[in-house]
């Protein structure tokens, strides 16, 4: 009998300034790749009409978060806009353990917090939009933001951007098929990254007998 | 007028014991991507009738080659077999320079020499067959090889084999389209890492402008 070769689960981080088309991305990879599951957010904040409790985000109290946060219930945990959001630990260990890979919609604060507590198992993407009229044009999209809010959000997304040092990969959403294929290269390919195999020593031990 | 975001041309090595489908894998990929040129090596070894001079090798008298190796025009070079064969510098350069990246076919005393002389650009895939079974089926399909012949090649194999650890990516070739496709992700993904990119930063500004 050969040996065979398994994996550990990765974590796939997407960072972007909103408007940058990230959620669509997000999306169309956890329906695209049977392997990969969402890491669900907790949050404070309200939820939007075209959002569902458990599936874009835990809707908490602010009570709750704060239970969760003291429990140490978080792998990070950040204020954005008076909100509080945070990353449940126990679902991502399971999802791992499993061999399966994780996603996050989180920012670069989330990202960082992250990296201290799992550096090798995360695989950082990037995603920059095209261009500054293209990003000022999807963040005035939304019909039930105000003028405040807009402005609020540009100034968070220059914020965002400025820190796409941090990451392993840089991606220009351009064309959402297209930066679908990288994202998608990325994550095949950092599966077969030597380091997240297990049992090659093994295989390779059958094969050279 | 927005910036540009361009990158440096990368050397994807592809290292794999005789046998388990580099030589198919390099022609396709070839075929496949229009933004890899393949690095020729040079050998004193005598042509196979399926060879094609420049295309499959530099064929050089011992004494050419030596000159090369002793003009330092060689990246690395090796004696295998009691033939030797060499990687040319100024093709790669020049590819290289014009943001073209470059696929070498060497074994793992090659890639260790790249390696010293070019790190960063530097993407390591190592090819394994599937099986032991398949592994000797493969190296005796060669009609024109003796007995002795696949001797050596099975144990020039698990030598080769047991370099696994030193490269990047371990593929697994089992089925030709999937281990290309993996191949393809490793470079398509590899294009989007942040260190190779130039021009994120003002790329970057115009957008938070």
């Amino acid at each position: 009998m050969s040996g065979e070769i398994k994996r550990r689960g990765l974590m796939l981080v997407l960072s972007s300034p909103s408007g940058a088309g990230k959620t669509t991305l997000s999306r169309r990879l956890l329906n695209a790749d049977t392997g990969i599951v969402m890491s669900v957010s907790a949050t404070t904040r309200a939820r939007r009409p075209d959002e569902v409790d458990s599936r874009d985000y835990h809707f908490v109290t602010t009570a709750r978060f704060g239970e969760m946060a003291a429990a140490d219930e978080f792998f990070e945990h950040a204020t954005v806009f008076e909100h509080r959001y945070g990353t449940p630990k126990i679902p991502v260990m399971d999802a791992l353990a499993k061999g399966e890979d994780v996603l996050f919609d989180i920012d670069w604060q989330g990202t960082q917090q992250l990296k201290e507590r799992a550096r090798e198992a995360l695989v950082s993407v990037f995603i920059l939009p095209p261009s500054h009229d293209e990003l000022e044009k999807r963040l005035k999209t939304r019909a039930q933001d105000s003028a405040e809010i807009v402005a609020k959000r540009m100034a968070k997304a220059a914020s965002e951007i400025s820190h796409w040092p941090e990451y392993d990969y840089v991606i220009v959403n351009g064309d959402l098929d297209r930066a679908l294929v990288q994202i998608k290269s990325i994550l095949d390919a950092e599966r077969a990254r030597r380091t997240r195999l297990i049992g090659v020593g093994e295989f390779a031990a059958e094969l050279m007998k």
